[in-house]
């Protein structure tokens, strides 16, 4: 196959070939990173700009890095302190950086949608770096990529997320990706933290994390926003740890080789504990370098996908 | 000719031919931007410092992305966070940047004539993004050129020039551009946005749109600030948009071809209809695409002046 | 001899010859700021990551030119606004860089050993920018390059070092390597500012600059804090001008060719008036310069010694 689309705004619109075909455009890159010189002249010349209406410095500089790589230029963009500010809306921001012949904008917003909206509206490439509770379809190929590289397969695994569900885009992009790929997921969380209606994403929920662990090949543990989110409803951080942390201890009724995986950052002692996070089955800065060559895929495959069409 | 000056600080000081000579650059640099590899090398090993007092993220942007597509390397400085605020003066600021062996400087300031100060206090070039109520003469240099590329000549143009021009930089600018190349300008505001005397700068001034429009090839809409001037001497928004805001309706008296232009961005509903900022009048965004090719010429332009020097 | 050390954390641990090593590297590169193309492709395909944890516009300046001019990627880190926030531990950030497979760590922290603390959690490079008030090593560096530049040799010469001897890593590095290339050192300051136990690092100190002032070489200027440490203890502005400020009338009694450096920014009229600083004993601005240089060489060292291993 081919890939056709010149935006990524969710792992929901895509086909399992598609994901499979970004991840292997992945491994194709992910060697470039292991060279004496990181670089290749794929995108050269060509302008990317980070458009981030939400401060994250993690994304921001993992596609930045990414883009370097393929040796295009980057322009920084932190939104709320630009023409934001003066009342200018997201399409005319987004019509006046297609205008500066800019080629892919790589964007973070707090809505859901924003993404979407800003690609139906431009010729130039959009890519969503998360957009309010929707999706994080980077953060989810990196995570499929991961798990793969480490268990050989998608098919058939089971995969357990965990933390706030509800409000989580890496959820969900996790959720449609591997159900796409053919694995089982079970989301586990306080029943306040599970969105209704979630089961018809095709995923089991459970909030006894100690009942879905020992069936499971892998477990993403999601970070708990303690700092966004706290109110009545909410759990308390040790209660939370105590019934939902990942912990050796409860790690104990799980198969050995379970893959523990986290988004990141990580909080210590409330979603994980440190032991974990730096043990043999963690596979979080993993994570992390595979995050460069997801990202590099992707964006050379929507820069190719608008040079043929 | 050839180009001799080091900095580009206004238009008030360049003569017709300057001002020529920058177009005819900016014209063989917009070819660059349709390539597909859209870089030249002319800058390289070059070093431009954006250094900006004021946030403006779009000026920055098209001064970041036109450096990168002549092969330069950029820093930027956000000038109050910087040692400003450990209290070091414009002056040792600027010579600090010159013993980097940088080349060129960026510079928006709030202060009237900050850029003149600094250029003449140093070898590198200065470059004036915007100075105070001064001036912004690549602002009023893309504006122009948008004008020339669409209606074939500034020469007997009669361009419009609506808002608060009391404050304004961009229209400052425009008037010298625009007169030294023989168009006729007329500037339009309620009386107490004109300043007294505007017309020694060889303008003509009115009140009433309606009766400017008619005979104009050309307005140009500048942003109003209210979020900036708020005071009893100010129109409100709406009454300011009944008056003076470019409608439909409005232009239906104005000639069919008359060209649009605003230096963004848009309050849309203020001082512009949306109907008009999007319809085939405007060139509004063609100004943004233009603003890059513009500003690659001045960073050309005095980047070889002072190697001949 | 050849650069072995994969970071450079402080000069004092530095041998003798190790920083020779680093001043003769830097010699070398600062002839390429001299050329036309001011770039060598020395660390092409190479990430450097600026990692600020306090504001620093100068000295991330100067890496990122250098880095720059050296071919790398730069990538700069307000750590402020980033995970930090959220969290995450200095070695989790560290790590997380690490696995983007940077090669190149530049941090400035407002803790003491900071620094170390990273490097010694990494296997990737670390410079330190500036940790608390322990250490600033490569401006300590740029110091010394600029003082032999002047004087061609830094063996026997006697440097004073004047201001706030207490709270300055600047002060602290200069002493560890002045005194491992042969120069005597006397820390001049009001005694609340000169930390007790300081003659064991193998400088002197006095209360009196103009009695010190007759017998050196240089005098190194550091910048005073008042915003920073304002307090009951400290002199205020006019009396440490009056007692301590480097003015004309005070270096009338210093050898006639006494070498005036700060690592600025200069407080004109505070610590040195302005008539010194813009004055031709001043080498200010041509620290600044070496600056460059100095950190080219860093860079590349530190770079060069991890391939090696």
């Amino acid at each position: 196959m081919s890939w056709t689309r010149k935006d990524l705004l969710g792992l929901e619109e895509l086909s399992k070939e598609e994901i499979e075909f970004i991840l292997a455009t992945a491994e194709s890159f992910k060697e470039v990173t292991t060279r004496e010189i990181k670089k290749v002249p794929a995108l050269r010349g060509k302008t990317i700009v980070n458009l981030f209406y939400e401060p994250s410095t993690r994304t921001r500089v993992s596609f930045e890095v990414a883009a370097k790589r393929l040796s295009a230029d980057v322009i920084n963009i932190a939104a709320e302190t630009s023409s934001v500010k003066k009342g200018e809306t997201l399409i005319d921001t987004g019509k006046n950086i297609q205008a500066l012949k800019a080629d892919i904008i790589v964007m973070r917003h707090n809505s859901s949608g924003a993404a979407t909206i800003l690609a139906n509206n431009l010729d130039i490439s959009v890519i969503n770096a998360g957009d309010g509770w929707h999706e994080h379809p980077t953060q989810a190929l990196l995570d499929i990529y991961t798990l793969k590289e480490k268990l050989g397969r998608i098919e058939g695994l089971h995969v357990c997320i965990v933390g706030d569900i509800a409000h989580s885009r890496v959820a969900r992009s996790n959720i449609w990706g591997l159900t796409k790929l053919g694995a089982k997921v079970t989301v586990c969380a306080p029943p306040m933290l599970i969105p209704l209606g979630i089961q018809e994403l095709g995923v089991s929920t459970s909030d006894d994390i100690d009942r879905v662990l020992p069936d499971a090949d892998a477990v993403n543990v999601l970070r708990m926003q303690f700092e966004r989110d706290s109110g009545e409803a909410f759990p308390n951080q040790l209660e939370y740890f105590k019934k939902f942390g990942i912990t050796k201890e409860r790690l104990k009724k799980a198969r050995k080789d379970i893959v523990v995986m986290h988004p990141g950052p990580i909080n210590r002692g409330i979603e994980i504990s440190s032991e974990i996070a730096d043990g043999e089955n963690s596979v979080i800065l993993e994570q992390v370098t595979n995050g460069i060559a997801v990202r590099m895929a992707v964006l050379f495959l929507v820069a190719q996908a608008r040079e043929m069409a």
